[in-house]
């Protein structure tokens, strides 16, 4: 294990390690003819110490829950990580040649395709905040032995969602995370900010409730005694490395034009005689001690409410999300600051200490929600819909991540009202569908909620829910089931229906009052509750456009493009299957303030215009 | 005008002021049923001193260009701002009771649709970067006069972009916007993280290059101070106020649960007989001496390079953003450290200072875009397409501003390449046709990317152009016009053409490849390139596909849910026409690192599998 005071045998080990993933950095992207040698030199020594003096990892075991995490940040320090999993041992140096090429699972920015990969990274400020976030809940859960380090680039320092993670790790005071950045002062096209102005870095650290320790990046002894000094600390503590982009080779060291661009064989022949081209070799990483999370009890049945009066499916949500805390210790909620609105509050009474606050930061929410996801918890995160769209970046690269992460939005659409367009979200279900692998879901009532919210714990990938503000009627009995991927027929479904309606959430309510006036004037309707829009019930879709002759209405409570419509569409077209007459409803203008109603009759999506658009599509 | 020794008559004035801003609040809220008084009122004296001593503003005027700029980035004081807006004289007492009703301008948060209002705020944290990059483009370009002011919320500064607007600030040295933060204590839901911890906010905002005035921001004669040494400060210059949430009203100060809650008709009463409830009345603001920018060049013709030699639609994105600034002294270049792949580098040589580096910091960058047109420029900001996601709220955000701004997306698709999914925007086309009046275009060639970069600074509203990293063939002359909303075939066009296919960018040379394969069999293909996505040719499409029989294929280098595959869809839905036979060719597995030929084989889209899908829907 490491200790503060290293031996000359063992700074001459880290030498000859950090040798050895220079000339590896280099050999697999001049392999692959493209990737980030300089980035990954700078950082070469820091990763050498980490690597043989301060991780506490098995690598034959890289889901042992003892095991530290390491997450660079910089991702295109890729040719750095792979060089660091040549010299631990687990893969060997054919394989290291693979880098980049079609079918490897070395891709250019790492991904959790490798198991020693935790998290994708690739976009910029996002790996740290994801460490502080895991950070978070190992800490007050389980106080874990753990420690998680993350290497940051200072180009990223740019980006706010790095200060929102310091601002995390100080507020929560989370000593169980080490950011190291890597200053190496170039970035893709010329000098940063800050170049090398350590101290800079240094303030905002501290102004953030963080202890920060500057050193030389290329003194090993120095790096040696800062990990072991922030492993040790108690407080926040972080690394500020002052390093030299492509270190190590003359005449890459402090270069412009060297970013993302690979060394000819020849140039690479010339940086491998200066670095010292030996054989790579395995060298030793320190194991962690055992040990396990405290088991969590689950119990099968999840205790989920019923309803029989109106509610905001919300609400049903935030209940419902309680029921599975109670039922399930590995269940957690995250909110931005919302949670009296989102109602993910009532996690705060079932299980105070599996309630996460986030302030208002919705990047660090999906962030922290990816980093719990990593140590084996069920995270569920909420704001309002609208601001989803702040963290559209970290919840596309959490699809890249392969993590399990359940995102709830509330107060959609302009059935919001009086609070207008900036708190109604009418593009988050286009955003959320367009992520690879996503389940969207959409409520219209308590009991439906209740189901759905249950079935999320256990779905895969980004599994997305809209809620809605207002109350809405109950129309489903508590014991009725919702599979994921389903829809309900809740009037019509006889051989006469005349026109397919299909509603979901809060135009589902209108659809149906739609449908029972016009069944007054002798006019059938099949109203279809899509509650799944991805996966979305193509057979059902299918055979009611069929069945009512192609005539098709969707009212939906979101822009036009991307939403409920579409996602009918190209259901249909898939089958090759034709709507007649297809009348789509959505808010096509920008909408203002008012009362819910007048905003949905103003954006032509209540009952009354679904009656008009049914006895038009039969004219 | 405003000076640092205010005489006890003025500092009365102030008082006075604030007790009606005050009780307008509370008015205003009460009257609404809904609204943030308790917001509002911790502000009403910073507000009060703003709008009678410092701010410089002609009511009657408010496009001046002469004039101060106000942005209330804690939108949610929206009753304070109307009570300011009735103070200054420019609303009634009749319409300041509209507030958040149906139809009135004085929405739930603030718009553009009052002309004193320049963006939308009310997702936090966009109105201080806005406000930031304002100001850059002001001293820099013209060194105005004028003074940017934003109204700053202690919950808001939780957001990375605060931090992004600070680093920006301090990097760029801008005297000349004042963030005055609001530091109430309280949130929507509890306590904020930093409470009245104003010593910490001033370290965090000194960190970033700033000076900090910490004030009582109650003390009507600290804040005068602070204000003018503000505005005749040298240095960037934030003032730290500590407040009291609800100020003023006895029962409201300082108490939890009363965020976004309006007083009842009771409470309001009894409030504001505590302000002191007189009639409203108008009050003076300085107004600014006369002040123009200089005239900027604009020569009708933009002298555009023709193409006839492969390149990637990124260069001639820069090549023509470059020829843009030539001809015309209002365009700006903004980019997110990545100029050298997006090619705004170009604009570097043409006209550098009007280049703005924004750092990786892509919040930061469209925010600066939103603030620059508010003065009268014409903003292109560009990055990995990929990366604009990280916007996604300040883009939807832009579009409730009303704002003119043009986002260019380069190296989109599995197309890029070895960099791996991280790099490639395969979800641009949803998130950016879901944006409120956008456009999207998708250009091919060079001489197509040329005509459409001109004509994008023309349009109004997000105009989003997605570019290519590859250089693809020359298809067009460099005379050709491309309108937006247009389309164009490429191949065949006859009545006997079998099937339809439609690409988009680097999809289309795939098409023609394949179209040209599939003549050799006798299959008769035509090929539209679908260069505008929204608006869409429904004509040509719907033409098209009755013309083909009803077989379509459609390919795209993005996730199929929301880009051109459902564009077609809707088009043809709009107008009741069907495709009978329809195959929709789009990545559907999550793609790695590889040669773009590989990969675009592998999602499904290169000509092998257009010919085969063709070849299949005429089976």
């Amino acid at each position: 294990m490491a200790t503060a005071t290293a031996t000359p045998t063992r700074l001459d080990l880290y030498r000859q390690i950090a040798r050895q993933l220079r000339a590896d950095s280099i050999r697999s992207s001049t392999a692959a003819g493209s990737g980030h040698p300089t980035s990954s030199l700078s950082a070469a020594d820091l990763a050498a110490v980490l690597l043989s003096g301060h991780l506490r990892y098995d690598w034959s075991k890289p889901k042992d829950p003892a095991n530290d995490h390491l997450i660079f940040s910089k991702g295109h320090a890729s040719p750095l990580v792979y060089a660091v999993f040549r010299a631990a041992g687990v893969i060997d140096d054919k394989e290291l040649l693979t880098f980049r090429k079609f079918g490897s699972p070395l891709q250019g920015h790492p991904t959790p395709i490798l198991p020693w990969v935790d998290v994708a990274t690739g976009s910029l400020g996002q790996g740290m905040p994801i460490a502080v976030g895991m950070a978070l809940a190992a800490k007050r859960l389980w106080d874990a032995p753990f420690h998680i380090w993350t290497l940051v680039g200072d180009s990223e320092s740019a980006e706010g969602s790095i200060w929102e993670g310091f601002d995390l790790g100080g507020h929560e005071v989370l000593p169980n995370v080490t950011p190291i950045l890597d200053i190496n002062r170039l970035g893709q096209r010329g000098p940063t900010e800050l170049e090398w102005d350590t101290d800079a870095y240094a303030a905002r650290i501290e102004s953030f409730g963080w202890e920060a320790i500057v050193i030389d990046g290329h003194d090993v002894a120095a790096i040696d005694d800062a990990l072991a000094r922030a492993r040790e600390a108690s407080v926040p503590t972080a690394i500020v490395a002052r390093t030299i982009k492509g270190k190590g080779v003359s005449f890459l060291e402090d270069k412009p034009g060297w970013h993302g661009k690979a060394l000819s064989p020849d140039e690479a022949k010339k940086a491998l005689a200066e670095i010292g081209d030996e054989p790579s070799r395995t060298f030793e990483t320190p194991k962690p001690e055992a040990w396990r999370p405290p088991q969590k009890q689950k119990t099968p049945k999840v205790e989920l409410k019923g309803y029989t009066e109106p509610v905001a499916t919300r609400k049903a949500y935030g209940d419902a999300l309680a029921a599975l805390c109670a039922a399930n210790g590995s269940v957690v909620s995250l909110d931005a600051e919302v949670s009296n609105s989102t109602h993910a509050e009532e996690v705060k009474k079932a299980a105070p200490e599996r309630f996460f606050e986030m302030y208002i930061a919705e990047q660090k929410m999906v962030s922290a929600a990816v980093g719990m996801q990593v140590i084996g918890l069920v995270p569920f995160a909420s704001t309002f819909a609208a601001f989803f769209t702040r963290a559209y970046d970290f919840i596309r690269m959490a699809a890249i991540s392969r993590a399990n992460i359940r995102l709830v939005g509330s107060h959609a659409g302009v059935s919001i009202g009086e609070d207008g367009p900036s708190q109604m979200a009418l593009e988050d279900l286009a955003m959320m569908r367009a992520v690879h692998g996503s389940t969207v879901l959409y409520p219209c009532d308590g009991n439906q909620t209740a189901k759905l919210v249950a079935a999320m714990a256990d779905q895969k990938g980004i599994v997305y829910m809209r809620t809605t503000r207002a109350n809405t009627p109950i129309l489903y009995r508590p014991d009725e089931e919702f599979p994921i991927g389903g829809s309900r027929v809740v009037r019509g479904g006889a051989a006469g229906d005349k026109v397919t309606v299909i509603g979901a959430g809060i135009t589902l309510h209108e659809a149906v009052k739609a449908a029972d006036a016009l069944a007054k004037e002798n006019i059938a309707v099949r109203v279809i509750d899509l509650y799944s829009l991805k996966p979305v019930d193509t057979k059902t879709l299918v055979a009611s456009v069929n069945e009512t002759s192609g005539r098709l209405v969707v009212a939906e409570d979101h822009w036009p493009e991307g939403g409920v419509g579409e996602a009918v569409l190209a259901a249909l077209a898939g089958a090759s299957v034709n709507a007649v007459r297809f009348v789509h409803l959505a808010p096509r203008e920008m909408p203002g303030s008012g009362k819910p109603a007048e905003l949905m009759h103003a954006a032509g999506i209540d009952a009354d215009c679904i009656a008009d658009a049914v006895r038009d599509v039969l004219r």
